[in-house]
């Protein structure tokens, strides 16, 4: 069971969502135990600073003391799962670092992979402005589905009135709808029918021809700059630099997501996220 | 007030959310309605084929008749808001597409942008494996947020617990939390003491270097196809393409979200979902 020593006075939010406290507010708060002191199921200490607890208390729980909570994927942005929490999940969630929910139908909390051991890593949780809607951001290892989806939203409610049998189709952003009808256009070229021609087949197939448009493309972006050329023209160019870089990243067999983890580690001003979310040894 | 005929037989789906129907169970579906007949508030007609009321069916609403909705930028995968629907903002959604959601508050129904213009046009609508979770990736018309944020979520709970005075910080995915840091560091340039010496800096000051550097990283792209390079190097050759394709960005004014925009524009295989999102002529 747990115990905690929630109830303090809160901080109190301006409109835009901004911590400010009166000096009272704030010599109250200080009264209250200095830590929030928890322990989790598992009999875990969940001690967590003051502060945690004073945001834990600004929320705007529901009437059964939950609130909404999606997981969503820190470089690509995919949605990956939602479900529900309790003060106690998401202070398990920021000591563990592990996404945590309480599932409604068990009564109790859970961590997202600890039958399954696909955790989803936390890199930051955000609290939405009126306080009742939570992100997990974080990253994902291996698929979050339990049905092995990548993500659980695979069931598209347009393609399923529009045709006759719909196939699962992932909710995706535009990089990653590109990066997926790539992915197909090379899956079509090797099946046996390899479909209609297309611009992208073809790039596919001729790594001469995609090597010099990619030095083509980077060279029209860099014209935009260098000739002064207007805004949209900067935009159009950089989508031919991205798709015909895209292309080849599929020729490689390398993922976007890779790549943008590259990018997170490289640009992370600390480096602490990305020690917060490797696995802790046990 | 609103009138539907929703409680025929729902298709059943495949734990993979595939959907399917015995012939007993379609032979009893057509057997009701043909269509979801129901008149909005407003008093416009939502009907709807018969597959939307088989697909609303079998949404598995709590005991108060809601899902959970999250609405998500089509293009950037931004996370712009989460509310609640019920079987009717749903089918408004579908009919009108247009963001629609149920209000808890003044339970209402309430399609975003109804008073500030700032309405979320739908792309696709996607359901979660088990039915009680949806995502309305669209495109926002301006900002999401009453505040006037871009989205919702703009407290990060790290930065509330680790700094003293935490500013505003939306929930970013990496692609756009680079950009995010690319244009702080052109802000600074800008600002009076303009902060530490930084590449990226160097970078938006000098047209011939950046130029010079999207060439070069371009070229080493290419040349890990070319060379049979591992997949590890064209990961990370890419990273230095996109980031210095996204300071030549900064400097022109551009952002990623404009340039994803076009892909989506040029890539989507019938523009049908784009003649869908338009606002309807009144």
């Amino acid at each position: 069971m747990s115990t905690s020593t929630f109830g303090c006075q809160s901080l109190r939010f301006s409109p835009r969502g901004r911590l400010f406290a009166s000096k009272n507010s704030v010599s109250r708060k200080y009264r209250c135990n200095a830590t929030f002191a928890s322990m989790s199921e598992s009999g875990k200490d969940l001690s967590l600073p003051m502060k945690v607890e004073t945001l834990l208390d600004s929320i705007k729980w529901d009437d059964k003391g939950l609130a909404v909570a999606i997981a969503q994927n820190v470089d690509t942005g995919a949605i990956l799962m939602q479900g529900f929490v309790n003060k106690e999940a998401i202070a398990t969630t920021v000591s563990q670092r592990k996404a945590t929910f309480y599932s409604r139908s068990r009564s109790q909390l859970w961590t997202k992979g600890e039958t399954s051991n696909n955790f989803i890593n936390i890199h930051d949780i955000f609290l939405d402005c009126d306080r009742d809607s939570i992100i997990y951001l974080g990253k994902p290892v291996g698929p979050t589905c339990h049905t092995g989806a990548e993500t659980c939203y695979y069931t598209s409610l347009d393609d399923s009135i529009n045709q006759q049998d719909a196939k699962d189709k992932l909710a995706l952003s535009t990089l990653y709808s590109l990066e997926s009808t790539i992915s197909e256009r090379k899956a079509e070229i090797e099946a046996p029918q390899n479909g209609k021609p297309s611009w992208t087949k073809r790039l596919l197939l001729d790594n001469n021809l995609l090597c010099s448009k990619i030095r083509e493309e980077a060279d029209e972006l860099c014209r935009t700059l260098e000739e002064n050329e207007d805004k949209s023209r900067a935009a159009s160019e950089m989508a031919d630099v991205l798709y015909h870089a895209m292309v080849l990243l599929a020729v490689k067999g390398v993922e976007m997501e890779d790549v943008l983890q590259i990018l997170r580690q490289r640009f992370s001003q600390s480096g602490i996220e990305e020690k917060k979310s490797r696995v802790p040894k046990s």
